[in-house]
């Protein structure tokens, strides 16, 4: 072991400290475990103070280039899966910046000037986090185009759905309508996300500890460097706020709960009962004791998911709270849930991206299913009002007459003429023909109804957004 | 009581209920409560839909009249206080209509043509919840420009605070530059809530229960005139989505976080052991058995009511997970959380708007504060690392001197010459100067940085971007 | 306006402040809007006071006469709804202790002798708190009891319903089986109520501001007046804990998760697709557009209220979390969360209460249901386990079974000898008898299995544990 | 590779799955990541299921001597991390079965005989939890024992501490009294975890896929084998319910609030304007740019991670709440949040017990904090009510008394007798014995009060409570 190893070893703010740091509060403190995972972004964000360093006259062109090239040497080994990750060196910028020392010796620490942990932490998180955000927007909208892909093929056969409200049959819908309702969610859904990389692209890189610092740095350099829009306008906000995981945090939460509401449908549709839909084998799993189960696993785990989401909006937004500025170790707590939000959404969105597809729907059940309930009454009600008559008044000439109807276990097209006009004069076999759900869908004619013709133009214009 | 009266009173949907609604059920299913709020939305909303059907030929001129008339009148008795909300008619939006019926007899029934309740109160809450989010835009705005009026009186004298990290003092900085970072804060805010009310401006009317209707509507002229952008490009998304109310939610959390850290600090800082600050009688209150208290009562309640914020999202949240399309009843649990969020936080937005300007900054204290705690010893390790000593040699150098002067009860500028060069050859009286507290404030020039010009230039830029 | 009345004007705590209150902070401070609720708790609290300080000599016999004939008045005034609560007396203390004043004249301030606002907040919050969780200990158990009558009321026809796991059909149960699931989760529900209640049953009165008093009390006397086990045995945790609140809240959650589980079942049952229910009339209500809906309004509220009570608990454990001891203003926030999570379970309990029992089973559909997805596959797998075949190759055995009859649309009963010998040498005619949903059920007669004596036993068993 | 590990790499449940898994599914659905720290619980859980099996006949006695032999092997090899966990295999059970059919042959597939997966991992989940929640009862406990300590050890010397409301100064207490004030949520909060424990304390196993088995199952025996007090009474309930692992989190989040109390105050105590304590450096970090920082990093990581805890437990009510019975895969997102509770509640717990022994009060300082403010001015209100002044007159003289002397800068004992008679008549020089602190604490003699008698008596109190 080498001097400059044993160097390496002792804690680096270690100076002042009699006594040696206690083996579980080693462990307790120590982040490394998470954060190693933005070594990436803490190399760029080192790569791009040191080569400002340099043109800032600060560092000599020989120190940048001895420096650069062992951060490169360090990511290197990293991706590589050759880093050696030491607990007893805390965090991703410890360990990296000992490996650099490690490697080209005392000349390493140089890259420490006019920086602080604290700005690296935030510059490293705000990168991760901002790529996470655009990475989700991306996946976000590939499920778009899945939803629209589905809408257009559906469209073609004009495949009906019940429409529920209370989770009753209300009206009969096209099944291209319920993908677009979904397209226009994911539209939101990505905008969201695409704000909020927006308003977080700044960077804090030389805000130092908390108030800046003396050295001459080109901020806007570095931020453009790294990609960032602008540098943060001030040092203590850019080191101690967490908006923007948070803003980040609850897109994602919105989102998960899009995805919950997706997966509720998908296995209330799947099951014995409902009979709607035959998911892919590829994507459900079996029981162990149970030969005949077909369990809708992904849904499931997507509906359960979000739980876990709104877990670590909530933990972060606890944290955050009442925290006097800037920086306090409580936001160290901030990066794990974004992690596993970014994580968990990934692999919901691609799944749904690869399962939508694949997804089977019986249309002639779900046409049978529309059909049940008296899910075309509101258009009688329409039909009356359309003579002239109060549309309560029509609501409660309709309301007998499904009474009626339901007492006598049959459907509306069974009711005699006679019991049609003893509940309204104007009620006539003419009525009969609203009451097919295919005349039902066809009539819903208003702009963003489930009319075929109002669906394919909902169509075109999702597709113009989504390829502007 | 007139006939009319009374069929006002039945259940409007009873047609076809053969008993009666059960006592208790009417109380928990009823809104009214909290949704004749609503009342000024759900009137424009009618007044709108009414206009339009004229305009399209589904009810005649007259009919218009009558019920144009008629809803004004409402609105002036709801206005007023005159209007009897009853219990017995669930909502705001059948209390509306009941009392129409009453004003004007069975004509108001034309009202209800090519209208669900769905759509109904999906306008209404979106209506509120837009101006709601617009209007703590601008509150966010006017505390922003308190806050950086402020920070603009402390720059003239040049006021120091300590400068926190772990709530230890670490540097000295600018208390305008403290300001600096909550109009920061404040900024982003307001981009939170103008993101989210143009992402909800849609309007939903004609959505109807969830299929759109066959009434010939012009849905884009019902928007226009209710203010809104566009209409909702699908009607199932349109009555059943409530992801407008989260985002609304998460901004107002955000806020929050932002407020209770605003008010940890006034707390911290107006402490007999801090003693930064004198909050003005005005906004703080005594105690009923300790004459000599002075309480904190509105920074406390401000940083307390974040709690009910982030308990609203998450109540919304879990709400919306899981439920499928289109409306639920579920969904009736969307509307307390975001009156009460609005409530609260326009009141903490303004009581700080008045509060801010009257608290009284002793900054004798404050600089003596930000002297403590070896607050300049970055700027030595600053000044030997600019002499070419790596940065992490400078700090283990300064480590130990803090060390030494801390053992001995003593400042860093307390330390002889003959200590310093003991630590390192570099170090001699030239570095004193480093040491005083505005020097380092000084110092620390870098952009985004506390030194005057830095902070000036900032509210320069800041005042630009309030009034551009 | 007497000398009395204007000196009860004024701000109690007032002598030292030279402002008058902001308008704005009165009405943000204020609690009385809704801590106006805990008037009778307060009233019971300063009853036992007074008594107290006489006993102990501190007031004379004549004192306590006034003070406590006093109260007694005001307490009848808030009971026939005469009295006035006022905004300027900020809370329900303040305005009773000022209608005391009004009442009878200076004596009554003599009542606050050794008492602080602190401690008498915190024992009418107590109060409260213990009398809401054993109430809704109480409102469970009778849950509990209509759950465990409708279990043995369908026990006598042995009515079966499918069993799911993963929302697929997997064994067929007896519906009094999943009764007495419901019956297991609410006693469990009833114990954490109970135990809360027990924990939290300790008067901190006599806590004064924080410290104690000098006075010479009798803590233990007023304790006992006001039935606590015991007056708390530390002033500080005394007035500054409120732990008791959040046990409370997350028992209420828990009992909320529960209970929207219920609500998902019923309002699944109660869909057109399944089928298996009819709610009663007079807990479901209409659609205003759509004659035929007949919605589960009380589930879906039921199950969306779970939202609200889970937000009340994180606001709580929100404002807790980070306060410093003892009292914080941030406290006031802790009421109206238990206030609205006791009035929400109270009456979805009591709504389930009623309607479970008017609740329609329609035992063919269940039936048939329970024997859809070849949900005794299983019972063949278990045929040839007990033949001695290793059970992983006998669920290997009845998957390809299963597979076979679902290519062929067809039950397992259906399969031809033939085939079934092809699959397993051991399977046989003699199988077809496990393959009955009746005869599944009969044989599960594992403890806590749903075999019907296993069920009976279940009863038996379960009521002695309600009336023991 | 041999033909009976071929089989285990089969996927256990694929016998009518056509079709691959697809890799990402695979990837989502596997919990063998997390729930491979079952392993010890699973094993136990599996040996306790083979004995009864072979007593009951099912297994022949050669059977289950082979699997308990298998079942130990593979347990040593999971103890010695030799274990090879694969992620194909899913979760925790597939991994022990199928290694130990690779260990045994094909007789391992009668382990599984009248078992499912959902009881196994029921059984597993509850015995974690259970000895989770009594492993934290018995750490909350050592906590306790440590404070209660550092109480009995600070009355020795009437070490004095202001008292705190609004984190204002109020009155003087001992040091000892506020750790006793920990003390008591302590033990509130050892009470919880045992109650929730017992009311967990039921075996599962023998539940079977929901409906209970046909097989001979003796389900008390195993329940007693596993230490469990009874088997639960209801199968459907057995492996649906998580109602468990709510009420451990619930009690979690209530101890994390309790600890992230002490936390707050320990950080403002060791601010450098509190200077009330030193905290052990074994406990604290430096800054690396700041070398005079001693950061409460501690403390501060067990503030912020209440954040994490409360999310734990918001995620699992959002997860289970609207599930329908039985088991949904959804469940399977209830253990990372009970296993990240436990750590992190089991660590901080660990770290107060070792820290606060070492952690040093200077009583100069607390002393001096804790007279100023006037935090005996309600001694003299007192002093003046026990003359017979009303308790509100004599408030407002003593308000009067701090105004006047807060306008001159003096302390309450400074006044003159001159100034002292003209507030009130009846104040005289025999008040200022009053007015010290050591005074005021002695004078608080109410039980629980901060009297050093009244805390000498609670201390005794408290260690019978501890070691009864």
């Amino acid at each position: 072991m080498t001097d400059s190893r044993q160097a390496g070893d002792r804690k680096l703010w270690g100076g002042r400290f009699a006594e040696a740091t206690d083996g579980l509060v080693e462990l307790f403190n120590a982040s490394v475990g998470f954060d190693q995972r933005l070594a990436e972004q803490d190399i760029r964000g080192s790569l791009a103070h040191v080569a400002m360093l340099g043109r800032q006259g600060i560092l000599t062109e020989d120190e940048v280039a001895e420096i650069t090239a062992g951060l490169h040497g360090v990511l290197a080994d990293i991706r590589a899966g050759t880093f050696e990750w030491r607990l007893d060196r805390e965090d991703v910028h410890m360990n990296v910046e000992a490996a650099l020392r490690d490697r080209i010796g005392p000349v390493a620490g140089k890259l420490h000037t006019a920086r602080s942990r604290n700005d690296q932490v935030a510059v490293d998180f705000r990168l991760f986090t901002k790529e996470a955000a655009l990475d989700l927007a991306g996946k976000t909208r590939e499920l778009r185009a899945v939803m629209l892909a589905e809408a257009e093929k559906h469209l073609e056969t004009e495949v009906i759905l019940p429409g529920y409200t209370h989770l009753q049959v209300a009206q009969p819908i096209l099944l291209s309508h319920w993908f677009m309702a979904y397209v226009a969610m994911l539209e939101r859904d990505e905008g969201r996300f695409r704000d909020a990389a927006e308003r977080m692209d700044e960077s804090p890189l030389g805000s130092s500890a908390l108030a800046g610092t003396p050295w001459p740095l080109d901020r806007h350099a570095t931020a453009r460097e790294l990609g960032f829009a602008r540098p943060t306008a001030n040092s203590l906000d850019g080191v101690g706020s967490r908006d923007f995981a948070l803003e980040f945090l609850s897109a994602c939460a919105i989102l998960a709960a899009h995805l919950s509401r997706l997966s509720e449908e998908l296995i209330l549709y799947s099951t014995f009962e409902f009979g709607f839909i035959t998911l892919p084998d590829s994507h459900t799993t079996g029981s162990s004791i149970m030969p005949q189960k077909k369990n809708p696993d992904v849904s499931e785990l997507a509906r359960g998911k979000a739980g876990r989401v709104f877990g670590n909006l909530m933990g972060l937004l606890t944290v955050v709270k009442g925290t006097p500025l800037a920086y306090n170790k409580d936001l160290q707590e901030d990066k794990e849930g974004v992690f596993d939000s970014y994580d968990t959404l990934s692999i919901v969105l691609r799944l749904y991206a690869e399962m939508m597809p694949k997804t089977v729907w019986h249309a002639d059940v779900t046409r049978a299913a529309a059909a049940r309930g008296y899910s075309t009454a509101t258009d009688v009600a329409d039909f009356l009002a359309r003579q002239g008559v109060p549309f309560r008044e029509a609501h409660e000439v309709v309301g007998g007459l499904v009474g009626l109807a339901s007492r006598t276990s049959r459907q509306l097209w069974d009711l005699t003429d006679e019991e049609l006009r003893a509940a309204h004069p104007l009620l006539n076999a003419g009525v009969a023909q609203q009451l097919t759900v295919q005349e039902s869908v066809r009539s819903r004619q208003s702009f963003g109804g489930t009319a075929p013709d109002r669906v394919r133009e909902a169509i075109v214009n999702a597709k113009q957004a989504l390829n502007p």
